[in-house]
């Protein structure tokens, strides 16, 4: 491989200084911007380069809504999950309703604005005694191949007390009916997600998964159906950055989603990609995250829509 | 090919009944809706494959808008290109400011949407006494392969008096001073190009050309830079079906761009597609054109995600 | 007085037919649609003239965000309650955040859309042990001189049951951080004070003081400041009857304030009007009650504006 | 009377420093800010009291927009105006289209944003050989009872180059069919109306004869009907103040328009107010001027409100 990872990461270095770690609560304000690391996850040779920060555990965040949309579609099926949450784009922030409000529409537009997500996180039903989360906290560990995930409580307990607008969601979308669970049971499940930590590996390995065809690379077991990994790459394509996915379909294409941990998946052919740097843009995005990946997929001709 | 065109639109026939032709202007009006033909470009074999309606001419309307992106990047680079006009998606239908005016951007979001396009046609300058169109006319020939394209006087005509919605989209950019050049010219050029006339084969020859990178598979010459192709691919995957791209890019996985007189251009590795059925969803997308294109990518298997 | 309320009720009884009793609890949807009800309360004379329905007592519903409005500023005064919420038409349903996400303000645009009156309610602090309701309450009897104002047990559990989207409301004001109180107890103000039972008589009386700068024209004492008073007829006339406000103010040019239990309070220069009539129009307003209120203002000359 | 208009005057010249002259045309950017004017028409005593700035030619811009709706009522009746302009407050700025888009409106939702203003003037047909403009001018100097009222060519000529953004609004209006003349004739006579200079004198015979139900005081003639002079000063409580109309309800409680030249005109019981000053708020409003009008509302107990 040309590209030389150390490099990389001294070149994007300087792009920390344009971002701010996520203020919103204590435990992420906290975060030192100045780290920045990534893994990647070579399928074909089944070897993983990793540098910098790669091994920093960190808050994994809206990065969970890729994790628990597989695990949805695992347990409910496609056509079920479908039925319940679009894959439009809203052209509005994350965590506005507006665009729900300006359309009528009943079902959140997309899984990976908070809306969507909470309603995907409401999906999973308790089952043998096991809780939603604790469902999604084993399929974590199994898909990221990384048993050390655990829950912050510290993290879980600021998404608690801060939660108000997550709260303001799921009563919306509980009075236009669409919830499928109460409200206090599907924000815990939906803030536990978003408070598991993770590592660039632990990423890398879940790119790696989605970029296998749903097949784990390092057991060639079939974790999640082949459907399932189109289609959550797909819809990271076009909405997993936010409202700015369609610029860095443009600039990286590579499915891709980001946490407010500043953590990033990435998932090209033959390749699974995990990047940390907390640092963020004003969308909410990993800027010198992103710009190692942009860095990335022009070394590595990664581009998708590069044929 | 184990797909038989035939056999694929007798099995999409009956979707028609679905759409309704467009309406805003006679021209289209009086369009048949019960047609449906397909013209499949393998780039690698050089074979093309047409069934059913190939070689009906009809008007290229918002399929044109890829054309002309094209040509913009081709003369002022695509750096230029993009100060001028995003890639975000709107979250609203294409005819609309809507999303503009609420997140006070001056420049337009996509461009796909009218505001975009038209701007992106503005940005086409005279040159040799020849005029926008002109130029883009030619453009189209050489890209479509194919010197018949015309200008249809009586949809441009069509289109000039019943153009007040995209007057008001042209004026609104003059106010936030983003058009680049006059109201007049810049309408005349749009419409014009909105009202040539081509086949699936033209399409599925633009097509060829995105899918082979730029270049043109039947002369091996250069046509456009790989950049452009990659720029305008990963846009027509995000933004090509208006509002509903998030929608088809999960059920068919192809960049597509499609137009209200019935056409889609697709472009996927190996393969350009053209396909016309004149009766759309409300959307504005072609019904039995769209199941057609999804039948093609399952059995050719081109979903791109499905890696 | 030319008027004969017999005969006004009379004509307008007809206008029942166009409208639909509240659905969306059980004690509203039962409601007889066929009634309709005034009384007017001559300031000048001390005469009360009720026809009708006058008698029949029914859910107060969002004419209680008058009274609590009052309340909240008899307790801490107008300047502290317009720092707290504005006096601007929002252009949109009660029940939406709409207009507070695209204006991104933080402070709901007037008292009377729900996010306003949610906030108005949660300014009431609990004082010597009685609960911001029980003050509510008694403070509503006096003004509507009516003793006989209770809590409908029944509308209260129902308002609390479906009241998603006020909660979704509540918590997107205290995300914002201007919710004052906490958002259960807010809620369980709010909600009771919409499950008062009122009459006419209570709310003409309700009218009339309003229409007689404060003072009870029943006993001479002010009861609330002329600032008060000034201010709740000016917010009644540009945003009391919701999103047609300005409709009305031409139509009838009267301060009033509708409710989803049917009930209209009205107060003109020198007479209070209690309406009642529980088929309502899309926005939400008694069709009858307001063709009656139309009536009586034409009759009697009361449009303020008609000067 | 016991306010003396120079104290008040002098009492509200340091306002001037928070607003700005309006700068979107030269003509209007090199007014000098420093300057307030009013003209108070008392009706019963037939008396006029001036201080200030209060002969000063200024031009009238929005202020024009009551004229033409008065001009238009006459001319096809109030009815056939209502059919085609609400009275509903918008919620935005007075140059947007998003809530007749958002609110899928096809007819503007007040006579007094810009769309509505360009809907009103596009109602005056031409007549025996007089242009709309001509006999809006006509009707200004008999309602202003001014014969000095002329066109400012300049003013003029810049509205044309720079109204770009009404241009879209009146393709926008085209579009959906309610726009009654061409747009260019359309937007010519509201562009001339605009451009109208007055004085505070002009104004506040305009607003005595809102004051005096529709008769000139000055000559016991009726110049428009009572039904007229009603619907103008309700329109003007709920939305002549463009965004905050609602605001100074509260604070001033007295039917008024604005204009971006610096102009208001008010019309409150008996009284005839016409004001000038230049330095506008964010919302397009006179601040020195609204300060003055607060004040002599408070000191002559003007709110129509206060009863």
């Amino acid at each position: 491989m040309a590209l030389n990872l150390n490099d990389a990461i001294q070149a994007c270095w300087k792009r920390i200084d344009e971002g701010q770690v996520a203020t919103y609560i204590p435990a992420l304000a906290k975060v030192d911007p100045y780290q920045l690391g990534v893994c990647l996850y070579d399928v074909d040779s089944g070897k993983k380069n990793c540098a910098g920060a790669a091994n920093v555990r960190f808050a994994i965040e809206s990065v969970s809504k890729v994790i628990t949309l597989l695990y949805a579609i695992e347990r409910l099926g496609l056509a079920k999950v479908e039925e319940q949450v679009g894959t439009r784009q809203t052209g509005f922030a994350f965590d506005t309703i507006l665009n729900m409000e300006i359309t009528k529409e009943t079902k959140p537009l997309n899984p990976f604005v908070n809306s969507g997500a909470i309603l995907v996180s409401s999906l999973i039903e308790e089952e043998d005694h096991r809780s939603p989360f604790d469902q999604i906290l084993d399929f974590t560990r199994e898909i990221c191949h990384d048993p050390q995930v655990t829950l912050n409580e510290e993290i879980y307990q600021s998404e608690l007390r801060t939660g108000d607008m997550n709260r303001s969601l799921a009563y919306y979308l509980k009075a236009k009916e669409t919830l499928a669970n109460d409200v206090t049971t599907s924000l815990e499940t939906y803030f536990k997600q978003c408070s598991m930590m993770v590592t660039c590996e632990s990423l890398a390995n879940l790119g790696a998964v989605l970029a296998n065809d749903g097949i784990a690379p390092w057991s060639g077991e079939r974790l999640i159906s082949s459907d399932a990994a189109t289609y959550a790459k797909s819809v990271m394509m076009t909405t997993g950055l936010y409202n700015e996915s369609g610029t860095y379909s443009v600039k990286i294409g590579i499915p891709t989603k980001s946490g407010v941990g500043g953590g990033l998946v990435a998932s090209a052919p033959k390749y699974g990609i995990g990047i940390f740097s907390p640092a963020l843009d004003p969308a909410g995005n990993s800027v010198a995250g992103l710009a190692l990946l942009e860095m990335i997929s022009r070394e590595l001709k990664l581009d998708i829509f590069n044929y």
